[in-house]
């Protein structure tokens, strides 16, 4: 039997500042480095060895990924980042103060914004500073695959291929696989593994720093889900 | 102009300890964790963006390779770990004390195993717990593959097929790479980058902790090379 574990990041520098963050690349805070270290620990004590991981190009999930491998003494484990993986990215809403943004915009329009499927936030301009296209990392994407703004849907959009293309391969070719990313980016892989429609999967909320464990057989269908905080 | 960056980890617990290391996974000392970040500033302060990086399995170099890579700010950087640029495997004297050893076998004889480019020190046998076969990161290897021991000679012999196969590409196709791995298969590329014969090689000591720069022009040919504490 695999495993594909799934693994939130915990609480960065603007989790704390109740800011939207997206695609800025923050740091963990320190009790994000904590909920970093104690899942891993978590997963040593499960005695899982991992044969490949799989994370974003933002730092707060790199760290996560990072540390836990640390935790299990499996640095040696081979990493793949991409872009596909990262957070949904939240367009001009990018580093404003939440509380300050329903003042602005009201409580209706940023629960909307939050947590509808297919209504993305108001796009950045590729002028703005916060545009992907003006950061190092992405200049070998096209300019079609950077966003100025996203939804929940067209996250999912962008992440599913990314499964099929490059993880289902590793996943097949490997026993255990990690993979540490984000609430909305995890939210894709959830959806699809679970085979959840676009309502349900509106209310599934992945908890920070406790490794999804999805067992999976040879075909790759789910055949048990668990957190391990509860089995460990 | 391509950079192609060599670093060497720094003091890890068994340097510390006068222990002869190779194979074995021991990580950086407190000081070896300085010299990883100090050559993260070094490397922020010249300005280099880089494409891609490559290190070993060994948790002395992946540390040194994340620590200066997070001193940078480019944790993104997509990362390949390979065996083959591990340390030199040092056979039956991994974890033996160096000055204990000396005592015991002679000093003449310590200094052959230590410096001669062809003379490997006694193999470990495939029994012994030490060996890489019984070691889950070497699992998908070809028993041929994993040494028991190795001379300087066979170092290069396993990680010039390696910079041929899997680093010349990705040199060619990036404008900088960083490589952070170990005293003897850094030498292996300096040998070759150089054009230096089995006598040089022997008399080249890489400094731990201190970026060395190769500038190399479109055909990989060296146009300069320096280490950067000298010009930053």
């Amino acid at each position: 039997m695999k495993k594909l574990v799934l693994l939130r990041h915990g609480q960065s520098q603007w989790n704390l500042e109740n800011r939207f963050t997206g695609w800025y690349d923050v740091d963990l805070s320190e009790q994000g480095r904590t909920e970093a270290a104690g899942a891993g620990q978590l997963m040593r004590a499960a005695g899982i060895r991992f044969d490949a991981a799989f994370t974003s190009v933002l730092k707060r999930a790199i760290r996560t990924l990072w540390m836990s491998l640390d935790e299990m003494d499996q640095m040696y484990v081979p990493i793949t980042n991409s872009w596909r993986l990262n957070e949904r990215h939240y367009g001009a809403l990018t580093g404003l103060n939440k509380a300050e943004t329903a003042k602005k915009y009201g409580d209706d329009q940023v629960h909307v914004w939050r947590r509808s499927f297919s209504t993305p936030p108001p796009a950045l301009s590729e002028e703005d500073e916060r545009h992907p296209r003006h950061d190092q990392r992405y200049r070998n994407l096209r300019p079609d695959q950077l966003p100025g703004t996203e939804s929940l849907e067209t996250t999912l959009q962008r992440v599913l291929p990314y499964w099929e293309s490059d993880m289902v391969p590793v996943v097949n070719e490997s026993e255990n696989v990690l993979v540490a990313a984000h609430g909305n980016s995890l939210r894709a892989l959830v959806k699809h593994l679970r085979g959840l429609d676009d309502e349900a999967i509106i209310g599934v909320e992945i908890p920070t720093g406790d490794p999804l464990v999805f067992e999976l057989d040879d075909t790759l269908a789910v055949t048990d889900s668990y957190y391990l905080r509860e089995r460990v």
